[in-house]
């Protein structure tokens, strides 16, 4: 693997050109505005202007968006020489994702005489799952060349939607904020991939895959903007009235009780009782993993807050004494940790769920049934066969993860794509201009050292 | 005061677990959804699922999070070597607060047959009462470990709690955009508790206490997240309809008018017409909080440029003039200045409160009077009398702070909270696993002598 | 041009002083609360507080303050000594201009009974205006002290309502994000100042005209702020309902495609097949850009894509080939190349626009024509007139923007606003107390030098 290999050149953009006109050819057949982005559907009916389901999903969505393109994207950048890539990469691959999302997701959720009908809650899907191939970008962080990243965006979008059409479409179970479709798909299916991609002497690079003081930072812009947005992220789909505004509060209370335990776990585990800003960054958030699917659901506040306690202090443990083992017993090379963010309180949120479902009753949901449980509510199954389908959809989904994960791991092995080597991770600069600044002073030591140097042989 | 004793392995924990469990036991036993929140309850009437509340007060309540964790957070990393503690301890006690917040304001807000009732308007208020303990985080900034910061926000929440209830309930003051309840209680709180912990040798730290390019950068995020999201903040929990339009609007024009006096001031009276940095990061924001109080009354779109122009020329005065009297006389250490942007500008709120509210008429509210002063609008008291309530409300504010400061502040100096000695304030060292970067490069120098001088002495 | 010409001492607190006296008189003599704000007229009628025009437009709104203060702001922090002028001045001069472009539209916009409505809308409004003014402060960024800013705002705002009356209200045009009022005029405007004040002499600050590392990912912030909010930016003020869901969905996908196209192009055209960051953080945004007038329209979302898609090839061969003829042989130093972001993406936007107007038809739009084409839906004109009245927008823009930068450009050549001397450009220190941190390093470096230098002497 020279530099030659890993040139982008030509290889960025053919695949860039090539997938966007597809994209285009395939939008131009297949989809059309939904009736409330239409002007001729939309003025066909009788209605006020304000119905329109824009002004009640809409800010929900740019929340969502925001979480996608700086929430994802600034946390992964703590290491010292990978911001371009994780800003950028992320960038690219999440504009990529969600076109190919709308339409993967489009034909599962059922076509129009044919025809893919869009608006803002395709939107929200596809930035959702969007957010599916970003978990998984995590675990391959500074491992993978662009090129790699938009093929595994291709395949992972394709498998997301089957697996949450499976999920939510013939299972009926229940998951708006996504534990299992997006966290728990997502994560797996990285960590299939990272597998696959074993990288034996990525030691070399070791000195890059840390951060620095001002990263550490930038990664905290992303780390804040997921907690403070993850209450509009688990409540952006699920049924209107007091279903999103439930789902949004147990969020809210879920992250805060993970934060605190999330504190403790660092400070109790790390070096000296120092606390460790990786835990910070990602433990804190796992809380909003864990209310993914219950979310919705009565778990009331201080039921939320117990999901969030466990799982700030799940993941801090992670992170502490499961991650090194998954690295040198199964050799998992997690580079964002995505296992413990992601994986783990994604299970979580998916038991929760699925106990929960089990304990529905009508005296606690009322005519509401009908939003969170709508089978149940038509008598069609009772609350324990809807709390086993979400065990089976657990099941299901880590099936899909890990074989889709294994293929897709084996593909982006195929020596085309322009992978970086082992030696030469975790930088940026093979992929990007980068202009100066800690080289800078270096270079200006190197300077001083080798004219002093000079001087003292003469 | 050692290292052993700024150790947070066991006391941190301790607090964290503790508190949170605490809170659970206290949110089961006593808190449930409102009725915009319950599916039962909520499915028990007939209304359109667009009616709830959700819709209406969420998007301000989000812009209100980001101010609390990202503007409150990043405006304070303007520190060079203190980042992480600023947006990591902002974001821990922010996340404690809220939850306690909820308690002891639901407490005082009304129980429902012996149970709390929450919602958005409840996590807004929760935020409102978090954004007042970080305030007072301000004046104390880099002098306090995160165990004594838990425990002022603990007995700050409460005491914000009461005066609150003093100030609406009991008083009938207005005060939507807290420059009473949250500005000036939390800036005097701090003040007061910052006298207390006064520190004769801070000066052994006064190299830290300053500002690097970056970390001013850095703070800019903070600052101007605050500033575009106040007129959210001032609105959020005003009576809907034109009310919360008004306020977000009069707010608007006092922050731009606020800026052009904040440049001027620095230009003026900053070194050789030069601007300064902490000017423009805190003085451009006091005419958020001058218009706290005024901002949902008929202040009309000049009155609230007059007011925004006054507090952004009082509150670079303050820095200049005023701050350096206050530690050098009063032994109060304000680290971030919060007298001068929200102690000030607060008082200068609370009074052009007062008389904007003296001088309300009928012929400018109309019927709108309901909503901005209801005990005017029914008849029970004069205007005049309503703005002798706002100007009693603001000295309640001043002895609930002044006497609570002092008394917290005693607690604080207690030897068991891990507070760091005089030398290394200002230091993210002492909580935290810091990476090199600063140090590298300096290392490297270090490096680079004491070769040259091996060499030269051989 | 010595220091004590850039001092700004006097200058900038008189003009700043100066101007916002005469902006809250004239507020005071002119500007009245509007039906949805003042107490009183809004209580006069009988509604649901729910449908006060807050809650359609505010979060929109936020959105675009968000672009206009965090994003242009940021955006231009890539130069490595320019990050706090490049903030600070974005802030400055933005706060002015929205206030100044209150007035400046409301007189245009019609006035009632001699005084001018406000409300969110105008907000909005005001804000689009002071985008214009920051595009144009692009251009000239590093060039300029903020007196010259301050000047070139009072003037530019004031052009802009003028051409915008025209445009809107005179032709009948349709532009509701704003490629020809906004991005074509901003840019065309800025890029004729810039021309007029071309300094020969520039090269000799050529070290400091470019990024550093951290300096390109503050500036990925403003980047990727502006690219999610552009779908709130262009559909802000179109008419409720589809036109405003619509058109935020068309930005959607414009940018995506645009993204993929822009790194596709970065790889192809750059130096070895890397990425271009300055590529990545304009060109990527042009996709908003060229959708700013057809994006309200039935442009499909297809047809989104392929605009976006363009724009994105033509912002990267413009920065890559047109800007080095632009300023080598047409004397124009264009900064932030905002021809490249702004310029002819507007002028595609417009394009795209006018085809699109004069392909419109009843079969497509139904009853929804009567909110995007108002006068074909009467019956007074034909949608090929429409286009007409397109075409001929961009064309009087185009002559305001020119005209218009002519003459501010020669006023801005006046000798008394403290411009910068070309040796020393792009530089904070003049105008800021900038604190140390890149000196600091060379300084040490220096001293251990000079040290050496001193032990090898003697």
């Amino acid at each position: 693997m020279t530099g030659a290999a890993t040139n982008m050149r030509l290889k960025l953009p053919i695949i860039c050109f090539i997938l966007e006109i597809i994209l285009i050819i395939l939008f131009g057949v297949l989809v059309e505005y939904d009736e409330d982005t239409d002007a001729r559907k939309w003025h066909s009916h009788n209605h006020s202007e304000y119905d329109n389901e824009f002004y009640y999903r809409y800010p929900s969505f740019q929340d969502v968006h925001v979480m996608i393109f700086i929430g994802f994207g600034f946390l992964m950048t703590f290491l010292q020489r990978y911001g371009f890539s994780s800003v950028g990469f992320n960038f690219l691959i999440a504009a990529f994702s969600l076109q190919w999302a709308t339409l993967m997701q489009g034909f599962f959720h059922g076509l129009h005489g044919g025809k893919i009908h869009i608006g803002v809650e395709s939107m929200i899907n596809a930035d959702f799952c969007t957010g599916s191939v970003l978990i998984s970008f995590g675990a391959v962080l500074g491992k993978t060349s662009p090129v790699q990243l938009l093929v595994m965006a291709m395949f992972e979008v394709t498998l997301f939607a089957v697996n949450e059409f499976i999920l939510l479409t013939i299972l009926g179970a229940k998951d708006a904020g996504g534990s299992m479709t997006i966290h728990t798909f997502g994560a797996y299916f990285g960590l299939m991939v990272t597998r696959i991609l074993y990288r034996p002497h990525l030691d070399k690079s070791k000195h890059k895959n840390c951060s620095v003081y001002h990263s550490d930072l930038f990664a905290m812009i992303g780390t804040i903007y997921l907690w403070m947005f993850w209450p509009s992220f688990n409540s952006a789909i699920t049924a209107h009235g007091d279903d999103q505004h439930r789902t949004a509060m147990n969020t809210y209370y879920s992250l805060a009780a993970c934060t605190l335990s999330t504190y403790g776990m660092s400070a109790l585990t790390a070096h000296d009782g120092k606390l460790d800003m990786v835990h910070i960054q990602n433990a804190a958030l796992a809380g909003g993993v864990a209310a993914g699917t219950a979310g919705e659901m009565m778990l009331t506040p201080y039921g939320s807050m117990i999901v969030g306690f466990l799982a700030g202090i799940i993941s801090v443990l992670g992170f502490k004494y499961l991650s090194p083992i998954l690295e040198e017993k199964l050799k998992i090379q997690d580079t964002c940790g995505v296992h413990n963010l992601h994986g783990m309180p994604g299970v979580l949120g998916a038991i929760v769920g699925a106990v929960t479902a089990a304990v529905a009753s009508t005296d606690v949901y009322g005519n509401g049934m009908k939003d969170v449980f709508p089978d149940v509510a038509k008598g069609d199954i009772q609350p324990s066969a809807q709390g086993g389908r979400q065990a089976i959809s657990l099941a299901v989904t880590f099936g899909f993860a890990l074989l889709g994960g294994l293929i897709v791991g084996f593909i982006l092995k195929l020596p085309v794509f322009g992978t970086p080597p082992d030696t030469i991770c975790f930088e940026d600069n093979i992929y990007w201009e980068v202009p100066g600044e800690e080289e800078g002073h270096e270079g200006q030591l190197t300077a001083v050292r080798a004219e002093e140097s000079q001087k003292l042989d003469s």
